[in-house]
C-alpha cells in the first residue's frame, strides 16, 4: 500500500515522523514551528481533554480563560521565572498594518507602536497572579482552584510534532492557598491526577518523583514530575506540577488575611500537561503498522468492514452490519461503518491499523451463512471468528483485555529496559549499548549532574518517590549518596 | 447589601457594566482591552460551547487545530480580505528577550527580528485555505467540514467585556465543496444551527437575514447574519455565516479534479460566533436585581438555602437538603446547596438572585414540619409554598416554563420595539424616541446606507428573510424598493 511506514528498527525518529503524517495526525504549517493539529489528531485531544478536565472538576477546580498577551515587564518581576521563561517568547510591538505605499500588501504601521511590548505567553504564572492581587482579601477567598485550557508559545529553535512546538495546547492549573502544607498536598494531589490519567487512560506506565533543583521550573519550590519510557529507550517528562512557595505571591504582593487576623503571603502551585501527551501516547504504543490506541482515548473504538463482490451481498451485509454497529453503540461506544466503494477490503484494513482503530469487525457472506464474524485486535494483529449473535456482550471485556495488554506491554518494555548502574563504566555503557532508564547513585551536586549531562546527554529525570534509602557512591564523583535517581537520555 | 446594580433606566451602560463585573462573569485585564473570563462567566462559556459543539458534530463537522500565528503576506492575497481583516491586528515582530543590559528586566533582542512579521490571527480563512490546498485534490476529498474553537485578537480601539474585546474566544467553521450549491447550502444550514441555538438555548429571537454587500465579510460573496435586540432598543450581531464563493479557493490555488475529471476551483464557507454571545446573553434577559440566565445554559439550575438558627436545625436541614438535591440531581440538572454559614439566607437570596440561578428553595424549621418550601423562580421572582413530596417530579417542567417564559418576554419586548416607517421624519423620530428596530424601505444602495448611518447612526442590520416583497419607496432617496429591511442603531 502506499502508506507504507519507515520501520521502527530501521529509524525511530523517521517512523515517528512518517506516522504522526500518514495517519493525519498532524502536520507542519507555514509558520515554523507550528503545527496544525488534523482531524484525527485533535479528536485524540478532545478525549484527553474531556477525562482530564472531568478530573480537574471532581477535585474541586473551575476553569477560567486569561489573557493571551503578558505585558513585557511582568516577567521581571519573579526573579528566576524572567530567566527561565522571559527569552525565547514571540513579541507582539505593534498593532496596525497598512497598504505598502510603494506597491501590493501590507506593511507594518510603524507609527503604531506599543509603549509597552507584550509577550505571547509561554505561561501564565505572572498575568495570573496579578489578577489574583484584586481576588484575594481574606482566608475566605482561598484556596482558589482554577484551571485554564489555553495555546501556548514558546519560541524552540528545533521542533518535532506533537513533541515540541512553537505554539501548543495545554492545561495550566494555578491555585492559591492560606497554608504551605495546602499547596504542597494540592501539587501532589494534581500530579496523582495526571499519573491516573497517563496510567489508567494512556495505558503509559509512568514514574513519579522530584525533579532536581536544576530541573525545576522557573520560580519552583519543587517540581514534581512524571517520565515515561518511548519504545526507543528514550525518557519523556509527560507533564509536572509545581509547588511555587510564595513566590509569586511575593512578586505581585498577593496577600490575604488569615483566621487569626495576620496578613500573609499567599502559597501557591501550578500544574500542566500539553499535547505532547499525544506524541507519549504514539511512542509507547504504536508499531510499525501504525498507530495502537488504547481504547480509553481511541476515537473510534470498532470499524466495521464489509467484503463483498455482488449488489445483493452489499445490501445484506449493510443491514446486518448496522444492527451490529447499533448494539454496540448502545454500550457507549464509538462504531465506524466503513462502506466506502471506492477502497479495497484490504486496503481498509491497511488504513485502519494505520489508525489504530482498537478492534476491526469484518463480514463477508460466508459469514451472514454462518451468523460469524471476523473479529481482529489491533494491540496484538489477533484474528478470531466470533458468533454475531451476543457479540455486543462481549465486547466491553475485550476492549478493557486490550487496554490491559497494551499498559502491560509498555511497562514490560520498561522494566527491560531499566538499568541499575554502579559505576561510571558501567553507566556509559548501558546508556551507549542498551538505553533506557538507569537508576544510579547520584552527590546531589548541580555540578555533577551538568557533567554527566554534557558526557553522556543523560539527564536526571527525576528522584523518584519508590527510590528506596540505600547508602552508595556517586557514579561520577565517587562521593556518598542515599539513594537512586533515575538517569536517561530524554527527549 | 454592598453588590447594588446601577438600575436599567438610570444608566444602561453603566447597568450592563456593574452587572459584568458584581456577577462575577468577567473583569478587565492588565493588557488593554483583553479581559478576564471569570469561572462563573466561563462555566456559561463552556455550556454554550458544549451545546454548539454537539450541533456541530450532529451536522458533521469536525474539530481542528491550526496556528495562531499568520504570516503576513497571507492578508495580501485575497483582495477584499486584506482591506478588512488585515488592518487593526497584533503583529509580532521578534522572537526573543534578552537581559537589559543597563539595568533591570528584560528588553526586546533587537538582532532576533523576524524575517517576515506574525500577524495574531483575527480569523482564519488565510492560513486554513493555504493548508487545505495540500488537502484537496479530489472531489472524493469533498466536503471539508472543520470547525475550530479558538482565540482571535483584534485591535479594537474602544472595548467592552463581552461586547468587544481586543481578544475573544470564538469558534470559527471553515468548510469545503465542490458546487457554488453546496456551499450556499451549508452557510444556511450554520446560519439555523445558530438560530435554533439562539432561540432555543439562549432564548433570544433573533431575525436572520443577508447583510448588505456594504456589511458583508471581507472575501465573502454573501454573508447571512442573526440579529438580536437588547432591551434597551439596540440591535446585537448575534454571528454569521458567510458564502466565500472561490474567492479564498483563488486566492490561495484550491482546486480539484471533479468526478468529470475537470479541474475547479473549491468553494466555500465560514461562520462563526464569540463569547460576545455571553453580552447578548445578558444585555437580553437580566434586570435590575441582576443576571437572569434560561436554564438551559445556566451553570447552577436550582440553590437551597437553609433558614436557622440552632445547630440543631442547622443539621437537621442540611440532612433533608441534600436529600431533595440529589433528587433534583438525578434529573440532570445541577443543584447547589448554599450552607455557608458566614452569610445570612437574605445575603444569599441576593447574591443568587445577582448570579441568575433560575430557581431557588429556601427552607426552614417550620418547612420541615411541614414537609414543605419556598420556592422562588428568578425570571419572575414568583414565590411559592411547595411540598416538599415529589418536587424533584415538578423541577423539569418548571424549568421549561421558566426558559420559554424568558424567551416570550424577549419576543414580546422585541415586537412591542419593531416599527414600520415610512418617511424619513417618521423614520427619524422613531429612531431617536423610541429606539428598536425599524422596518423600512431602502433603495438598495450603499451611498443611501451611508448617509443614512451618518445622519442617524442606523444601520442596516440585515434583509431579513422572511421580509415580505412590497411596493415603496427609500425613506432617503426616495427611489422605487421592492421591500422593507431592518434598521437599527447596533452594538
Amino acid at each position: 500500500m502506499a502508506k507504507q511506514l519507515t520501520k521502527r528498527d530501521d529509524n525511530y525518529s523517521q517512523w515517528y515522523n512518517d506516522l504522526v503524517i500518514k495517519a493525519d495526525l498532524a502536520e507542519n504549517s507555514a509558520v515554523r514551528g507550528s503545527m496544525v493539529i488534523k482531524p484525527y489528531g485533535y479528536a485524540i485531544w478532545e478525549n484527553m481533554k474531556a477525562v482530564l478536565d472531568k478530573m480537574f472538576k471532581d477535585t474541586g477546580h473551575v476553569n477560567a480563560y486569561f489573557p493571551l498577551f503578558i505585558p513585557k515587564s511582568f516577567f521581571s518581576k519573579e526573579a528566576k521565572h524572567v530567566e527561565g521563561f522571559a527569552k525565547e517568547c514571540a513579541v507582539v510591538t505593534h498593532y496596525r498594518l497598512k497598504n505598502d505605499p510603494n506597491g501590493k500588501g501590507v506593511v507594518v504601521d510603524e507609527t503604531a507602536r506599543l509603549e509597552e511590548e507584550l509577550i505571547v505567553r509561554p505561561t501564565s504564572e505572572t498575568i495570573i497572579w496579578n489578577t489574583y492581587k484584586n481576588w484575594i482579601q481574606s482566608y475566605r477567598d482561598l484556596p482558589l482552584l482554577i484551571n485554564q485550557w489555553a495555546n501556548v508559545v514558546r519560541w524552540e529553535m528545533r521542533t518535532r510534532l506533537f513533541l515540541r512546538t512553537a505554539e501548543f495546547l495545554w492545561q495550566e492549573g494555578h491555585t492559591a492557598h492560606a497554608t504551605r502544607e495546602e499547596a504542597q498536598e494540592e501539587a501532589l494531589r494534581m500530579l496523582d491526577v495526571y499519573v491516573d490519567f497517563a496510567e489508567n487512560y494512556l495505558a503509559i506506565p509512568v514514574i513519579k518523583g522530584d525533579k532536581t533543583e536544576n530541573e525545576r521550573f522557573a520560580g519552583a519550590e519543587n517540581t514534581y514530575t512524571f517520565e515515561a519510557m518511548m519504545q526507543d529507550g528514550k525518557a519523556l517528562q509527560a507533564g509536572t506540577s509545581h509547588f511555587l512557595g510564595q513566590n509569586f505571591a511575593k512578586a505581585f504582593d498577593v496577600k490575604f488575611t488569615s483566621n487569626e487576623g495576620r496578613e500573609e503571603y499567599v502559597w501557591a502551585t501550578s500544574w500542566g500537561v500539553t499535547t505532547r501527551l499525544i506524541g507519549a501516547l504514539i511512542m509507547s504504543h504504536s508499531d510499525d503498522n501504525g498507530l495502537v490506541l488504547p481504547p480509553k482515548i481511541a476515537p473510534i473504538h470498532v470499524v466495521i468492514v464489509p467484503i463483498y463482490k455482488t449488489e445483493e451481498q452489499r445490501k445484506a451485509l449493510a443491514e446486518k452490519a448496522l444492527e451490529i454497529k447499533k448494539k454496540i453503540e448502545a454500550r457507549g461506544y464509538t462504531v465506524k461503518f466503513d462502506d466506502r466503494d471506492t477502497h479495497k477490503p484490504g486496503w481498509k484494513f491497511a488504513e485502519h491499523e494505520l489508525k489504530g482503530v482498537p478492534l476491526r469487525i469484518a463480514m463477508g457472506p460466508r459469514d451472514l451463512e454462518n451468523q460469524t464474524v471476523e473479529l481482529a485486535r489491533r494491540d496484538t494483529l489477533e484474528k478470531s471468528i466470533e458468533n454475531m449473535d451476543g457479540l455486543e456482550d462481549r465486547i466491553p471485556a475485550l476492549l478493557d483485555n486490550i487496554q490491559a495488554t497494551i499498559f502491560n506491554k509498555a511497562l514490560k518494555l520498561r522494566e527491560e529496559k531499566t538499568t541499575h548502574a554502579d559505576t561510571w563504566e558501567e553507566f556509559k555503557e548501558v546508556l551507549s549499548q542498551k538505553g533506557g532508564f538507569v537508576m544510579a547513585h547520584w552527590d546531589g551536586t548541580t555540578e555533577t549532574e551538568v557533567k554527566i549531562k554534557e558526557e553522556t546527554k543523560a539527564t536526571i529525570r527525576c528522584i523518584p518517590f519508590d527510590s528506596v534509602d540505600e547508602e552508595g557512591v556517586c557514579i561520577y564523583s565517587g562521593k556518598p549518596s542515599k539513594r537512586r535517581v533515575l538517569f536517561a537520555v530524554a527527549y
